[in-house]
């Protein structure tokens, strides 16, 4: 969800069954509060019990896409019930976002390629 | 999977389920070639019955995601198997990925924002 740093490899693929939460959003010109709570989401879904990682790319001026990934269901459940969570999300629809997609998915097969 | 336009709204919800396949990437050096087959694939896919839209993201010099959003397995199937993507495929492991994994994923639930 930050622009902080750019990740230099994509997430693995794991052991399917699951989930992925796709992200997708275009901000507003109001960025007020959003790259401290951005940090902070990030800080704070490593403490879901069956989080796995998230990938995140922004296009300058354009899409945004994250998507993060956990074991099951009720690891998303966890991330989505969370207060803070939410409070950020509430805000999100108030300033930061023009417009934004969510998708959640059960990641059904994966693969990885890694140059050598 | 191009960068040659910057999208700007997210591909909308759809009625579930759908598929999602998920491609994060960080490319290599060597991209002779890669513009033009890139939106030559953005053509072609738009041809397979049951395609729905794409979204892509790229964070410059680090990682992309483009998820492309199909409305069954069938469709899915038919756009893996397409003769021209399989070259594409091919090419993009030998040359224009340092890596990649691909997740593919069932849409469970998925909803939408757009400021007024």
């Amino acid at each position: 969800m930050s622009d902080h740093e750019a990740p230099v490899t994509p997430v693995p693929a794991f052991e399917p069954p699951y989930y992925a939460a796709v992200f997708t959003s275009v901000r507003t010109q109001t960025q007020s509060g959003y790259p401290e709570t951005s940090a902070r989401m990030e800080e704070l879904v490593q403490d879901v019990p069956g989080y796995l990682g998230m990938d995140h790319a922004q296009t300058p001026g354009g899409l945004a896409i994250t998507v993060g990934y956990f074991r099951d269901a009720e690891a998303l459940t966890r991330w989505r019930s969370d207060a803070e969570h939410r409070a950020a999300q509430q805000r999100g629809r108030a300033e930061w976002y023009e417009s934004y997609t969510l998708h959640v998915a059960k990641v059904e097969r994966s693969h990885g390629f890694v140059r050598e």
